[in-house]
Parts: C-alpha cells; structure tokens; sequence
C-alpha cells in the first residue's frame, strides 16, 4: 500500500475552506497578510497555511488523503486578516517549542509574501491541559505580598549595571523602606564580574528582612536567574535556599525550552515567577510583519509565569493603548471572547497572571496608567525611583503616595500639596 | 561613601565619543537606526547606548563616575548606522542569553526611535573563549561523512508531518539509496501522535544501515530533538543510544538557554549538531528593525552549532544573495575583515561551521547555488526531492546527477541528457 502511494502524485488542496467550522480540536491562528505584487491575500493565506502544516512548495509524491486530513484550514479572510484552523495532531503537546515552529516558524520568511504577522492564536483544550500554568496566578501573588486591592509597586535597581553587590541591596532596601513593595534585577544584571549572583542575592535577602521588620510590611525581591538552562535552574535553587519567594526571567533570551524547564523545577521551589521581556520588539514592534505581544503573553500564561511585562500605554516604550488593554484582559480574564483580531479563549483552570508595567514610568503617570488598566497590575519604576531628587527613599514614598491618592480618589497634585515627595517628583517630571 | 553616590545626581553622558577606538575587551555592535521624527541618529544613537548598557531615560541618584566608565559608547555614525563598543564587564561570560538581553534587549521598543537593526557583532576574545564553538565544524564533518570536496547532499522528509514512523524510515531509505547523504527530519516534527520520536529514530536508523550496506556510501540522518530542555536532551541521548551521529534542532523556538544546554551535553553525546531556524524571519526579515540572520548566525557559531541554515537565494524563502554570501564567510572563515556593515571579528579556534541552504531548492537550482557559495555548503531538498515524477529515490537520483555535472564542469541541461531522473527534474521544474 505505502509504495502505492508513494507513487501517487497528489496536489495538495484543500487549504482553503471558507466556512468551516474550527472543532474543539483546533488550534486556531489570527494572522495578518501582507501579499507580495499579484498574489491575493486568499492565496497567500493557502501558501501559510500549507508551509505551517504539511505542504510545501510543490506537489510530492509521499502525500496520501489520510495525511491530507491533518492540513491547515484557511475559513475567514476579511481584507489582509486571515484566520487559520490547525488540528492538534499536528502539535507535540507539552512543547511549546514545537508549537512555535510550526505557527510561528518558516513561514516568515517565504518570498512570495511581503509580509505576515500572527496576531493571536485559540487554543484548544488539549493543548492548553498540556500546559502548567501560573503556580500562583494573581490571587497567590497577593496573598503572598499581602497587598489585597492596590496595585503593587517595584522598583528596578539602576543603574541597570554598575553597582556591586552591597551597593545593590542597599538601593534595595531604601526603595522598600520608602514604601515599595517590590525590587528587581534589570534584565541584563545577571552574575556579573562585579555583582556576583549569590553574593547578591544573599545581600539583598538580608536587607530585605531588614526592611521587612522596620516597616512591617512584606517586602519582595526577584533575582535575575538568566542563563544556561543547568545554571538557571541551579540558581533558581539557590533562590530558594536563601528564603526568597520570587525569581525573575528574560523569557525571549531565554527561550521557550528554558522557560518550560524552569516552570518544571518550579513545581519543587515555588516561587513565583516574574518574566521580563528585553528583545519583544525586535519581534512585536511592526504591526505587518512578526508576531504580537499577545501571542507572546499568551505563551507565557500557558506555560506558565505569575507575572509578565505587558507594556505602560504612558511610558518609554511603545504599545498602543487598546493592544495593551487587550493584553491585560488576556492575561487575567478566564473567558475571552473573540473580538476585533484577538481570538476567543476560555482559560478554564489556567490561572490568572499579574500584568507588569515597566518602562520609563514616573509618579505622574499614575493616576492615567490605574485608569487604563485598573488595580491587578504591577507598576515598576526604575529612573522613576532612583531619579527622584532626594534619592531612592524619597522616590519610593512618592509612589506609595500617588497610589494612596488615586485609591482615595484624590488628585496627584492636590495630595502633592502636604505630600513633599511626591511634590518634588511631580515637579521634575511634569 | 555610598551615601554620598546616593545623594549625586549624576547626568548619564559619555555614550558619544566619536573616535573613541574599540579596545581587545569592547563588544562592538553595528546598528541601522530609523530615529523617531525630530530626533538625529546620533541623539537616538545615545539612548541606545545608555539603554542597552547602564543607562534610563533620566539621570538617578545611584550613578557613579567608576559605574559611568562601563557605560557603552558610540564611536561611529555614518548615515543612519552607528557602532557601539560595549567593555565586556557589561556582560556576563558564557551567558548568551544575558548577552543577547543587553544588546537585542529593550531597545528594540524605545517609543523615541522608529526602528532599530542589530546588523553584526565583533566579539572580543574573553567572551569568544567563553563559548565551545562547534565540535566538529566542516573538517570534522566531511571526516564523519567522508564527502570530501562536493557539497553535501540532503533532503527533508516531506510531507512535513503526516506519516508514520515505518512510512518516514522507508522515504529516507528512499532517499538514501537515491544518492543522498541525508535525510533530516523538518522543523515541527517532533514527538507527534502519529510518529513518536523514538520508534522514528529506531525504524530511520536501521534503514539508514540497509541503505549503507547496499550503497556503501556513508549515510546521514537528523532527527529533530526540538523539545523542553530535558526532554531535548533526553531525546539527544536517545539519538546517540540508537548508534547515530547527528541530531538536529530548531535553534529559535528552543532558544539560546537551551540551545548553549544541549551544546554542554554534547561534550559526552559527540553528535554533529544541525541547527533550523524556523521562525527567524520574524525577527530577521526587515532591514530596518529587528535582528539580522548575521547576528544569530554568529551567535549560533559562538554557541556550537556544526550546521546552520543560511538561506539559499534561489529558492521558496527570502535572503539577499550579497547578504547569504556574507553570512557564507562568516560561518566558514577564520578571519573576517569589516566590510560594508559587517563587522571583522577573528574566530580563533572557533571551529567553521556547514552553510546549509533549504527551502524550495530542485535540481534545476544546484549549479547556480554552487556557483554563488561554493562546495562547502550543505543543500537540502524536500519537494525537490519527493515531488520528483518517479518519486523519492528518482529525486535523490537526480540531485546527485547535477551535483556530479557541476564538480565535472558539465552544463545541467547536457548531463540531463544521458541522466533520465535529472531530466524529468528539469523538465517539470524548469
């Protein structure tokens, strides 16, 4: 039978079936279609649907109908947005990294399109079981900061490099005595010639208990556990060991592989995890071509962070305010439904993750940055902190006095008025 | 002392010394930047330093002189490409993933520039020694294969995913008997439902033998170990167990972290590594932001892949032909000289690494793609191969003959005529 086939010439068809229904058993792509000189966006879509399936480029003769079965399914173009459904048979459960380079793989880089971008993805519930999820989600992150309504608030220590061991936690420990509830390592700090990683983390625990018992507050602080996935996991444990409860991660550099291995090893050190984003751009920043943050976000909340950097709308960096908002839903909602280009997704068990805003923020965007996106966020200050002119502390306060002003409804610069914090910062950064 | 740095504002400068000469411990990165409306090259040059080495958006209390001297420096602004020089003490060593969160990091999302293209990097020895490079590189490639002087010959089992462990063994045995040196699994198939990794590689490699004894040509197979990190390297131990000497994985979706593990574990499992690069046009493809196929090429190199996907210039997928030649020279020389915006680097015993070129490849293609990069190069064929009329073995047939023709000086069209396969190769792809 098999030579029987191997023989047979079969055209590969069928990619395109408008009208279809996705099954249960469907993972469904939203992709945007930017065709190249006299190609169709219907076309273009069959070629992506084909080369991220079990097409390629011409007919071969190993095709059979059965393996036909399994091809992707083009059912919506509307204008350059194309939705494509894939039977999950054509996915490794559990490997995400397999995942991506089928969706998310050869096919930007096929020359007869000019330019593709996947914008989000619905995944069906095999996959999404297949998948750990936050340890703690939203509701184990507050119970462990004990912050129960309010957003939390971080720092980042800067300069983002430079400082050495006990310089870094002392700058941590006059943002939590300020009135942080959060300090982290910037992406790029990691174990360095002059900031040891064990060394740091032992420094800073300290003063972290420290400033836990002055202020009698929880205090929190994430290591950067970046690096070679052994060595990764091994100071993942030394994180442990030292009694912290958090860690945080550059999941892009690191990669979806090294990702899920860390949340395995999370099964035994529960600790919450914090993922940074450093080089998303590189990928998410043009709206015609890559793939969007919220697939990004969404392959994270599967395989499982707590927390996840999601953009500041008001910030340094760029993120439109709707993508932002749409993001923030995707990560705490438990039912999406599909709308504009963003696909519907019912989370089920999958808990909910913390969206992080970070990003040239300063006491001044707050009240704008709670409107838009409520109390469920993290807000992380890095210059907006250490800037302030009369040091770390008082740039700690005037966080926590702009976050007590928006909770109590009252105007930044009316509570500036008997606040000299945050007077001073609003001063320099208005 | 400290508390005096706490309480100095220290303005961040010195990110532009024009002039200024990279020394043996500077990282120096080329940069394509599309400054934002309003703002000069050599402005957004600045914060592009600063970001991606010490700096914030403003100046912070915690700054020093000593931490201002590792802060990274524009020395070169020609047009809208800048060169940074980045001390080595800014990065940790045998940390790809803290290296790549520096220098591809947060920049790429900067509102204040529009665009933003990491285009090459020079790498200063102490971080080049802190890598493995390849084990075996193109001479210990050629040993294994015993192809001494033509380009190695492969194909990709096609469809991509669909057939059975059984089916796969038997169109590689296919393949092989062909003429074909290798025959690689493709990027999204991994352990499916419908072909589990180990029964595929235990079925593939006792074919593979058979094709041996009956050819007496040494043959090559590459199964795809892509998978969350231990089980990836579970899968490479399996691959090693099973008496086979290459593995292949999908270096983008695994990521770096995971990518420098399996590279570790490859000091005991000795397996030629071949490396994918599924979904690197996502970040690749626009020369005006993101990261470029030159960057993860090197990276890639640094790391110790023996084999990487280049791009072919004539086929199904994008790549300038200037471009892949570049890429071409820096993965096989030892000496690179800057040229155009390629920076030089000295690769030391960094072994060279294969080119290979894939995607949409046929017979038709062999002499124009040898002519453009020469006889160290692997080239891979999928439908090129099994779309051939009479079949897979047909196929592998005639991609040997116009290899042969081309090391023998003989046009493909004279050859086709006493070489039947190649003809109806030409006939139907031409």
């Amino acid at each position: 039978m098999y030579i029987g086939v191997l023989m047979k010439h079969i055209k590969p068809s069928g990619y395109v079936q408008l009208g279809y229904k996705p099954t249960a058993n469907d993972l469904v792509c939203q992709f945007y279609i930017d065709p190249g000189k006299g190609l169709s966006v219907r076309k273009a879509a069959e070629h992506v649907a084909a080369e991220s399936s079990i097409g390629t480029w011409t007919d071969v003769c190993t095709m059979s109908p059965e393996i036909q079965k399994i091809g992707a399914k083009v059912f919506s173009i509307k204008g350059n947005w194309a939705k494509i459904a894939y039977p999950s048979e054509l996915f490794e459960e559990g490997n995400m990294s397999q995942i991506h380079s089928s969706i998310a793989g050869n096919i930007f880089g096929m020359k007869m399109i000019d330019g593709l971008r996947l914008e989000s993805i619905h995944w069906p519930k095999s996959i999404m079981k297949s998948f750990r999820g936050p340890m703690f989600g939203i509701n184990g992150v507050r119970r462990i900061t004990k912050v129960k309504d309010r957003p939390l608030t971080g720092t980042i220590v800067k300069p983002k490099l430079g400082l050495n061991e006990k310089e870094h936690a002392k700058v941590a420990y006059e943002a939590w005595v300020g009135g942080l509830d959060i300090v982290k390592d910037d992406e790029n700090l990691s174990h360095m010639k002059f900031n040891k990683f064990e060394k740091r983390v032992t420094e800073t625990v300290r003063m972290k208990e420290k400033a836990e018992k002055e202020t009698g507050e929880k205090k929190m602080y994430m290591p950067n556990v970046t690096a070679e996935t052994m060595e990764m996991l091994r100071r993942a444990r030394f994180v442990k060991d030292s009694g912290n409860e958090y860690l945080m991660v550059d999941i892009l550099a690191t990669g979806w592989a090294g990702l899920q291995s860390l949340r395995n090893e999370n099964r035994d050190l529960k600790l919450v995890m914090h993922a940074h984003r450093a080089g998303h751009a590189a990928l998410t920043r043009n709206p015609k071509h890559g793939v969007s943050m919220m697939v990004l976000a969404e392959t994270s909340r599967l395989i499982g962070v707590d927390q996840i950097h999601i953009g500041t709308v008001v910030g340094k960096m760029q993120g439109k305010k709707a993508e932002v908002i749409d993001i923030e839903h995707e990560m705490e909602d438990t039912m999406i439904k599909e709308h504009d280009h963003v696909l519907g997704d019912n989370w089920g068990d999958i808990k909910p993750v913390f969206a992080v805003c970070s990003g040239g923020l300063h006491p001044g965007h707050i009240d704008d940055l709670m409107e838009i996106l409520g109390k469920n966020i993290v807000m992380q200050f890095g210059g907006g902190c250490h800037g302030h002119p009369k040091g770390t502390r008082a740039g700690g306060k005037a966080i926590r006095q702009a976050v007590d002003a928006v909770m109590n409804g009252i105007d930044l610069k009316d509570h500036a008025k008997t606040n000299n914090e945050l007077a001073e910062a609003l001063k320099k950064w208005s």
